[in-house]
């Protein structure tokens, strides 16, 4: 990741290339430290916790928390709770995603999926107990010392990702399936499925450094754009990835005959259509200055990365 | 359930049948107006969630909770979107219990489980929307004005209902299905799986109340023998109640060679212990005096209800 964000162009300040690697390894240790031990009973829930969350991940809604945090004046660390809540969130939709009832993948993150690698019903109660721990997490005194933020952070995660929001997208992306979407669909559903909780890892930062709303919504936009570009990567690496660097089945939207931003736009499009909205979502971070390079970073990587 | 209040001579003031009753038509209410309505797109997660909540259920721990909040002289009302956010909990644990991976149920409530009325991936779906949505409640203003009351409560939730609780629970019970449980292990498993939610019903009243130290150690001492006494009084249901009082399959651990309090007690000693620990649970009111009529009132009604 940080040969990505060196390489660019875009990164003003080189400090950025190790601070996001350093503030990656942070996410880790953080997510290391919060998850239960293995050996506590009853042992297979917490390892396979263990085994879905600590399996890698590139932690890209901490590093936007982090980013977010880091625009708005406050020391990016402190975010580091409120990123961790989001990489469980995030994982938790993984392993449910990753069901046989839903897509039946096998592989994630290039290891046997949490019910290949346990079972089906450990990999439901796996996926519950991260959810849950999510919200225990950002309820903590130690995620911010007033409450009332911690609070705004439980409810804006809730809605983000629940039934009007990253769940609803999952739903709308099964319904799908068996109707085709135009681009105006597929927009919609990755607003919901991959969208919201983009949004919300930005506006997290925003809550906990207790920015002015004009900067919130600049942090809006840069995530509105951001989330398209994310997604429009995401189907690209589906369509020109390889399994071994993506870590999951590739080639499955279009084994599926399911229309995706690249079924639409063409892949030369689609990749211009990424770099574009990665650029837009970067103009939105002027405000901030040189605060926001992390931000700047993160971006770039995102329409870089090649899994 | 009012009838069975009513016949227990253990409720000195007859007002608490009918406070039940309108308690439970409040919680109710209460949920129908906080589930997203059938008609917002993705319908069908709304529709699956509606579905599962208001197709009836005992509302057994929102009136503990509610119990708890006027035994400690807080307006038992006070505690109505806890009580909510309790039951949509209990709701997605029940959701993803019957999955075919895990309990395999085809009967809830006297209807199809949630993934025979729609599928398995809409049932996991919106057993997570569930879950999400109960932190979404808690975290509202309306819950409570002190927002420390507000992440007091979504901790002590998150805590009661994840790993170390409901869920770690659940992965117990999945386990015993291999593995033969004495009495020990039998009330070790219903304390993570039924009791830390019990335990929390009642803690939520007394965290809404600002409570004492000493009378939320008596609330808990009450939660900790009903918890007890709520098993057993459904383990002798599973041995002699009709799937039409039950509303759900019966018999399933006797014919799965599960262990169960009342494999191991047998019938009589079983119900005599289960009437016993009600009583005792009932004891530990008496700080409360007449304040706890609603929580005595629900002790009765769990060892003697016929569903």
């Amino acid at each position: 990741m940080a040969r990505t964000a060196t390489a660019s162009p875009t990164v003003r300040a080189p400090k950025s290339a190790n601070h996001l690697e350093q503030l990656t390894r942070l996410v880790n240790q953080t997510l290391e430290r919060l998850l239960p031990r293995s050996a506590v009973s009853p042992q297979v829930v917490h390892e396979a916790m263990r085994y879905c969350v600590l399996s890698g991940g590139k932690r890209f809604r901490p590093l936007l928390a982090l980013g977010a945090c880091e625009a708005v004046g406050a020391p990016a660390r402190q975010a580091l709770p409120v990123g961790c809540a989001l990489e469980l969130i995030h994982t938790y939709s993984l392993v449910h995603d990753d069901l046989p009832a839903m897509d039946d993948d096998d592989l994630r993150r290039g290891q046997p999926t949490c019910h290949k690698k346990f079972d089906e019903a450990t990999a439901i109660l796996a996926g519950d107990a991260l959810l849950t721990k999510a919200f225990e997490v950002l309820a903590l005194p130690r995620t911010h010392s007033d409450p009332a933020v911690r609070c705004e952070l439980v409810w804006e995660l809730a809605v983000a990702s629940g039934g009007h929001g990253m769940v609803g997208g999952q739903m709308v992306d099964l319904w799908a399936e068996d109707h085709e979407l135009d681009l105006n669909g597929i927009t919609r559903l990755q607003q919901l499925k991959t969208g919201k909780l983009i949004d919300f890892s930005c506006q997290a930062g925003a809550v906990l450094g207790k920015a002015p709303r004009a900067l919130r919504q600049c942090l809006r936009n840069y995530a509105h754009d951001l989330g398209l570009a994310f997604q429009i990567a995401d189907d690209l690496l589906d369509v020109e990835g390889t399994v071994e660097e993506v870590g999951k089945a590739v080639q499955k939207d279009a084994d599926a005959g399911k229309a995706t931003f690249v079924s639409i736009l063409g892949v030369e499009r689609a990749r211009t259509q990424a770099h574009m909205l990665a650029d837009q979502a970067i103009k939105h971070l002027d405000p901030f200055e040189e605060k926001a390079d992390l931000l700047r970073a993160v971006a770039r990587y995102v329409v870089e990365r090649r899994s």
